[in-house]
């Protein structure tokens, strides 16, 4: 067992509570695979020693093998409970057919929750999210009670929202006040150079009224903010898979004019990259970091260099200057405004 | 294990709540034999396998020996717990003498509860009823407090109300919100085409303000609105029993001017059903679904091949056109004025 | 002037307030005539002789004239305020064809108050109440709302309701309740010894939860009860008018088997009332005081002579015995049982 | 003075209140002109004609001009207060450059509306409402406090806002939640055919939680929606003036390939409203009509005859069929979506 060490990890509050996360964090949203626990030990070790010390995780992930191999490496790593902070998300179930085996439901709420902790072999998570706003007529009361419920039974420490709208966050905490509720305190949201108008203006309100958290997914826009799409799709990258129908979806949405233009850009940004001695996403990952309102970036990766990439994007966030940021801002051309929003 | 496949079922959500029932469900109120293991076994799993996930039981059915029946059938049936939704119901006791053996007081629920989950082998319930309103004196403070206490001990998800008035629902609305205490979420009252007030009228405000839920008793008004009295209580049928002076009171109503005037309207029904091609018991329970303010029609049967003829309403239900309802409406001539009443 | 004196008037508290009332009132509801002034005048006069301090009236009466009249007498008598108790009651407004010219919308109320109170030449009136309920689509939240303000405002020092369920009245309770609002104290109920379900039955727990007060309108059951239709109906009596078509509707009712069982009844409290030595109108207000949930009971007369035998039922209700009280009801005998209601 | 007649108007509530509007109202946001106070006294005569009772103005129009021509109107034609609705809305003031001029400071909202009742020459208005929300750091709290004071006061019966976001409408009740303070019950928002999402998107989720309210204005989208513009911007109409840059740059928007493509669907239109045998502008009026969340359009003209014609809308929606409205909707293909929003 390594003693956790810091380092020169920097830390931010997780919204408007005392918890400090690491701004670099560790996602566990990618495929299992069969050596996939030894794969995550060498990442969460990795990450360890350069101070991370949130892991997020979800139970729909390959359908709660993520958070069992999760369990299992916190258990053979042997970290102090204190030491880390894990999440998990809750609202997908496993994908199966029964009608209480997914959504926002109390009934779902709690059996998931118990399940997932089973798996994570832990008594509580530090944060559990709701992994998506339930619209199929869950009532906003039933599911911050439940949440609420969690956090007395000790089950987990704090709640959070993850791709809710504002209006939804809002209404949540309405609801909080109205009943003497506990009210969720950060959201995980895509953000991204490239999907900025829901982080930076939709949500604006919410960082002045609660200091809401936020914890990062999808920071390089699906791998097209790494620069390894900057000449075309290759084969052996993700979106150069020529088999899958899902890929080539996505792959098509770039190869239109507009997701031309923005692989532009990318091209663009490579030059500061290579300027600054930095990779692009690198780059890209500092430029978020400068956002006082992420709180911690997820990354994910099942390679151990992909992760000291990443959490190298610490260093190229130390020392990227407001000029830098002001060039990256031209190119992307695209910071959003509150009030064009409404 | 057979797995839960929900089917063609049609899934309403228990009121107010994100909690889906189906629509036909399975009550256990019958009285308990020496084989109704094998028998209410063989009813589940017919049940399941046309996709019911809601099983109704109570305390007093049989006493306690309906919840053991239900406890070694789950028991033995394995079915995952996140895919069926129980219910039981808390009041009567077992009829003993014991003036703390009964009733809404804190002492009998608390107890209560903790007796029934042991027969059940459960953890906690999905829904718990308080099964009659408590009118000898036991303030609605403490029932109140009992049931929110009952959630939040995680014992039951919800709490629902039997047999209350409107007045009593909403008086038990009023102190959760004085309280912050947590609100009955569903009824469980009789309701059938002979027996509409209640349901239709006195509770309509109810639906508007709390979009409270169901979960009907009796729709087949004690099986005359089977049919099967259409020609007179034969010997062999229920009310055709000599020997029971209880059957005796019961038949001694059909008899009046009014009770027969009853029984000639279910001729009247009982044509509509040979035109529709069903039994009059499914015309009647379709016609019950066509409410949306039922969230679910409790059947209970002690034979599966009844077991079948119910849920096959369903069908019935899906083809029932607005001229059907319209004739029937015409026949029974007892729709409910919600202005009449007060 | 006259300076009041209570004399051996008995005072009740209206519902759980300190406002005293006398047990027996004045109602001003009679058709307005050319030489009511003069009339009313009388009827205040010897009714404040007799130790009455409360009067109640609407704004729908004779649209407004009984207000104005009300007014009008109560200025020329220049009693002093604190020695009265004042009513009025909104929501029918005149019947006008304006969609806001009725109703418990919080247009209709605060504007309809403002002109009862003109018409009345008050500052405020001791109990506003809402004549109906509302039912056409207005929030409980806006009624309570602009009763507590008017309140507020002085214009009133309680509100009350009239011929509202139990279950509208348990409603104002917690909307009250929610949002810290004024509830109301009174209800004014149709009450009478052949109209009983309602007050004693249906009303029965708000008396124990809120000790609600109660104005009651006609206690002899439109006259039937003072025994002046025992031997049909005369020519020359309100029911004898061969007119009306209203009027003739209303004796229908009386004349079909079920209305004549009751004006045997009537015959046989006759029969008592001559024991007694007292008129049947006296003994059946007598009945009605020794319920202790009756706050007042508002006789309505024109004539002065009437108010004189309404009065004097006070002295019959204080040699009334319980073996007197057990006699009228095994005549009645239709007892209101809270079990059977629901 | 005209007795108020509501003769065949459809009335609708205001939101989840009891205050009933007519569906179509008269909005006086026009400029003012010298004998302006003549023809809005035409137009409220013969609006009024036509059972309009809701009249909507606001202090900017005119630099208060159109209030105090609204009311030396109102005074001239001598209403019954009770008969009619009016309101007002505060936010812009007169443009001037004083920093407490304008905006949603408690200041300003009560210096207004006292400006404006004096201005109206009223002593209340039954709506009041913040024409705008105030983005620059005035908390909801006190925006809510003040008009929650103007109800209290006595001088508005309710209030609402315009164009605020839904977060910004849901932030509202949040607080009044939290303080005990009067929620707004209705929004006036930019609604047309061509000007859909907000409407029927964002706020969808108000109408399930509210029931809020909604006073349409630019409901023909500033006239093209009349199918005036069909053939090109002729010169004498609006779009069609050469020699303000104002009307310049709205008509270059209509002359881009995405305003031509609206202009074609208009023509389009203007087939239908042929075929169904009325204008183009009341086939628009009468298919916002269908729509249940409108509570009342306002519909603005300074010349008799297009009142008329506006009003005549209400004959056209109740002969729109249902094959009517989806073949309009075939047209614009620009139905929102909820889910596509967030």
């Amino acid at each position: 067992m390594t003693e956790y060490d810091p380092k020169d990890m920097e830390f931010r509050f997780l919204g408007n509570t005392g918890l400090r996360v690491s701004c670099l964090s560790y996602g566990g949203w990618l495929t299992v695979s069969e050596d996939s626990e030894k794969v995550t030990k060498e990442c969460f070790e990795i990450a360890w020693s350069r101070g991370v010390n949130f892991f997020d995780t979800a139970e729909i992930y390959s359908n709660g093998e993520c958070e069992t191999v999760f369990g299992n490496v916190l258990k053979s790593l042997g970290w102090k409970r204190s030491d880390y902070v894990i999440s998990t998300k809750l609202y997908f179930g496993f994908g199966e057919k029964s009608p209480n085996g997914r959504g926002l439901s109390r009934k779902h709420l709690m059996e998931g929750l118990d399940q997932s902790l089973k798996r994570l072999q832990l008594d509580y998570v530090d944060v559990i999210f709701a992994h998506r706003p339930d619209r199929e007529g869950v009532p906003m009361e039933e599911v911050v009670r439940a949440f609420t419920q969690m956090i007395n039974d000790g089950k987990a420490l704090y709640w959070g929202t993850s791709e809710w709208s504002a209006f939804e966050i809002e209404h949540a905490h309405h609801i909080a006040t109205k009943f003497g509720l506990i009210a969720p305190i950060a959201e995980q949201p895509q953000y991204s150079a490239f999907h900025r108008n829901r982080f930076e203006a939709e949500y604006k309100p919410l960082y002045d009224l609660y200091k809401y958290g936020t914890t990062i997914w999808s920071p390089l826009a699906g791998g097209v903010l790494t620069g390894k799409y900057n000449d075309g799709f290759a084969p052996g990258t993700r979106l150069g898979d020529q088999s899958s129908p899902v890929v080539q979806r996505i792959r098509k949405q770039w190869e239109t004019p507009e997701g031309q233009a923005k692989i532009a850009k990318v091209r663009e940004l490579t030059k500061i990259a290579d300027r600054v001695g930095c990779t692009t996403a690198q780059l890209m990952l500092a430029f978020l970091l400068k956002n006082k309102n992420v709180s911690t970036i997820l990354t994910g990766s099942s390679r151990a260099e992909q992760v000291v990439e990443n959490l190298d994007a610490l260093k190229v966030y130390r020392k990227l200057t407001d000029a830098d940021v002001d060039e990256i801002e031209a190119i992307l051309d695209n910071k959003p405004d509150y009030a064009a929003l409404y």
